[in-house]
């Protein structure tokens, strides 16, 4: 299996899990404002398991995407979390392009399954997370490659406070993840990934928690 | 809508019709070895119907694919122009990669149509380049994107000597396109795309041709 692997909090959990299944982690620098940040931890839990790591750069997204989530986007949403101030947030098509390389990388390798971490959490406001794209682009994949590569999505239906808890279980050293969408060295604490990750490691309801 | 356009004999026709209804042309650099003399080609043409043109980099698919149409590939099969020996040309999943690309573009630019020019001829060979992958393709973008953006793929059941047909129709100078997988300045007349390029544009039958 090859791996979509940021350094955050639900791709670590996905490494963890199938570690012993996983030949290839594969990270994607493309100009997010915390991509420096979860490089490092991706750098970090790979070595731990000794799973080849791969870094791309897609400098394209960076010159030619518009999202806040980019250094050059404009400001992260902060404290308001609804859908409609997220979607600033989205890196069109993201998932898509991600996984379309990580099928080429797969081909290459003789590797016929993809992992992802997308989550139930994600799919309000992204719609390269959702059951329905995730299905379509599997399709995809598998009628556009020799080896009939899937895409294997174990957290697509469970949320990410269920992440946390099969993290926990593994004993996962949550300070070598990384979330915050401002990438600052130290979590901001308020932006919307940073409030669901509270929610996610301490189980309560973000909604209380922010008022 | 946004084309996918190398420069070649296909994509360029596909431009020359399409043009008026077309904002944005993308090419990418992906280290093949005919790359340079096709990008040249593209931006003559886009420059002349005054399109707009991107180049994009896609420098990890000659760091991490394997493929003979790669710089670092080896030989490119020539004369016998068969399906065992031109699979060695396939760059794994690459027009997944590039439609993912142009379909998070398209959402960036509010464009909600993908324009490629893959047709009949390469089917046998290339899975990438199949209806039934078009159609996937073109279902996964759909549901990944706010705007449903969506391919459109007119030439996927025609064969590329009706697409010449459709050129000379609209009086392309096919001496302004370039379709030779060795990538030097003249096009060397044995690899199998000069072979289908000269089918193609005279009309004969490549199997006759070879022998």
């Amino acid at each position: 299996m090859i791996i979509s692997y940021s350094g955050g909090l639900d791709s670590t959990v996905l490494l963890y899990k199938y570690a012993n299944q996983i030949k290839l982690a594969v990270s994607f620098y493309y100009g997010s404002k915390h991509n420096d940040q979860e490089i490092k931890y991706a750098q970090f839990n790979c070595s731990k398991l000794n799973i080849r790591h791969l870094i791309i750069n897609l400098d394209f997204i960076s010159e030619h995407f518009k999202s806040s989530l980019l250094k050059d986007g404009g400001d992260i949403p902060k404290e308001e979390y609804n859908i409609d101030n997220l979607k600033s947030t989205v890196v069109p098509f993201r998932n898509g392009i991600i996984l379309s390389i990580l099928a080429g990388i797969a081909e290459s390798n003789n590797i016929n399954k993809i992992l992802i971490a997308n989550h139930s959490g994600d799919h309000a406001v992204y719609p390269d997370c959702r059951e329905e794209f995730i299905i379509n682009m599997s399709n995809a994949i598998k009628s556009g490659t020799f080896n009939n590569v899937e895409i294997f999505a174990p957290f697509t239906n469970i949320t990410k406070r269920d992440i946390a808890l099969i993290g926990k279980e593994l004993n996962i050293d949550f300070s070598q993840t990384y979330s915050c969408y401002e990438g600052d060295a130290i979590h901001c604490g308020k932006c919307a990934t940073c409030l669901e990750r509270k929610q996610a490691l301490y189980g309560f309801d973000t909604t209380k928690y922010k008022s």
